[in-house]
């Protein structure tokens, strides 16, 4: 079933402990496209300038994207600079230019408007509250937002988290909108506003799917992240996640609590394979292959009760007996 | 199979956000030896001074917890003062006074000699050692320790965790040892240094083991912390949960990588029970059928594939179709 998406198209310049890239293709929409094309259509809606490369362009039709809502206008397309320190934590923003992006008011076209599976990328929510008002009863709608708007469109940003049935935030910005310093009662002040569910992104500590009722096992489920022996460029994790989670709902069609689940650790696989280069580069030659044989090895890193790992010479053998222990 | 503990029996006073206590139960191989008294016969080597209230002792005696390696020497027992911030993350040691632990020596008597599980709690990795010299054989051994040490005594916890099977490290510990910043190679260094095993205690992130070979998700198996609504006081969750661990390890005696993993799992719902109350309090009164109950939870916290939750109305009810969305 087909995903539209609104939000930033950008040409990203991002530094690296691993190296630097300049002008590459980025942007909220761009990372969530391409990871949730690994599952199944995706129809775009934003805006880019004249001087955004057709190579681009190219790459994104070529997994039969469709652009039909993307606006290219005279003018600049939006850039953001970066750079990320050792640790590969909080980013340091060198530069936004919003430029085309400052004046963007998202237009759904015709043929879009029945699609069944909506993601609001992070854009202002009053745009995000305009493209709500321009669509026919999706199956699942969802948002992402940003601390920016937390504090400055607040108003707005409640009345869109309240329309949609799935909120899509990192921990800082449940906190920050909550008020609360308890991540689990800051989950639960952003469900009281109506959204089904909330998933919440937490970087290399995984994410966490909230839902209504019963007990806690049944309301949280709480996943790790994908352990990987390098990160390359942190930048479009959380909207491949995002990506990944919805390409998958869509693929299944799945909108169990059960499924829903599932969907977050596709999303967390796909997000792990973009944060290991720069751009989407890792995404581009990505097969459902890869995903699944990635997905098979963190059931391996996170299930217990059974195990799936294969009970191998090595997985079986004791741990104990030492033998340099207790050489009395 | 019985499980032998050697480590600090202390007197604790603890402020918290929800209240403070003077002069509890404490001590990590207190902690440890309540919690492990849940699976299997525990035996404590230990010192107290006759300060010591009797009604301790006799709390530890009604778990069948042994106590012929408990020296009770004229003196004062080793007391720990501390204070907690609003987030219960790091805690503020107000006051420590080792008294008679500062020239403890630990004595295995000959009716501990043959114990076939062995936790070293964290104590000066000498005593470590010489505990070490006083056993015949252990089936596993296993030891924790702290930044004093890894700082002060380098050496010889480097020869203590070359010699046991197991080492259970914190998250910050491991990083200090190994002067690594990627907690992955942190964890490798110390691998490589003998042990057939690692279990990285992460606080409210939960915990790792990291065991040799294989693919990521067969090397390293990742688990969260069981969520709750509050922490009352975090004091002993690490020592609770190597008590669980263990116990449950010695019970089962199932020391497959498999098996590991459950008793992780077993740890971190124990751990979970231990800072719902002060000092060892929500231990005295919990059974083996609370701590099935609450993995049983924790299953249905973290697993996904299939999720072991009851297929209910909630759980199957579509998370889409949120009828206030689409009101064009």
């Amino acid at each position: 079933m087909a995903i539209m998406v609104v939000g930033s198209v950008a040409l990203d310049s991002v530094q690296t402990p691993h190296g630097s890239r300049e002008a590459s293709l980025g942007g909220a929409c761009t990372y969530f496209a391409t990871a949730a094309s690994l599952f199944d259509r995706v129809r775009m809606v934003g805006v880019v300038g004249t001087d955004f490369p057709e190579q681009y362009l190219d790459l994104l039709r070529s997994r039969d994207i469709d652009l039909a809502g993307l606006q290219i206008l005279p003018g600049e397309t939006f850039s953001w600079s970066g750079r990320y320190g050792v640790d590969m934590g909080d980013v340091e923003t060198l530069d936004t230019r919003l430029n085309l992006f400052s004046d963007f008011h998202p237009v759904v076209p015709e043929s879009y408007r029945e699609s069944p599976f909506l993601f609001l990328a992070n854009i202002d929510p009053d745009l995000q509250l305009e493209v709500l008002s321009q669509v026919e009863r999706p199956r699942l709608t969802a948002l992402d937002s940003m601390d920016f708007w937390i504090t400055g469109k607040r108003a707005s940003l409640t009345r869109a988290m309240s329309l949609v049935d799935l909120v899509v935030l990192n921990e800082t910005e449940v906190l920050m909108y909550s008020g609360r310093s308890r991540l689990i009662d800051g989950a639960e002040a952003i469900l009281d506003l109506g959204p089904a569910a909330l998933v919440i992104k937490r970087g290399s500590e995984g994410s966490m799917l909230v839902t209504r009722g019963g007990s806690i096992g049944e309301r949280y489920f709480v996943t790790p992240a994908y352990l990987l022996p390098a990160v390359t460029d942190p930048t479009g994790a959380g909207d491949t996640f995002a990506g990944g989670m919805m390409g998958y709902l869509a693929r299944t069609g799945d909108l169990s609590v059960s499924g829903m689940r599932r969907a977050l650790v596709y999303g967390t696989i796909v997000a792990s394979f973009t944060v290991q280069g720069f751009s989407v580069d890792a995404l581009r030659n990505l097969t459902l292959d890869d995903i699944a044989a990635r997905y098979r090895d963190y059931r391996c890193m996170t299930l217990y009760d059974p195990s799936p790992c294969p009970a191998g010479d090595w997985l079986e053998r004791p741990l104990g007996r030492n033998t340099r222990a207790g050489t009395n």
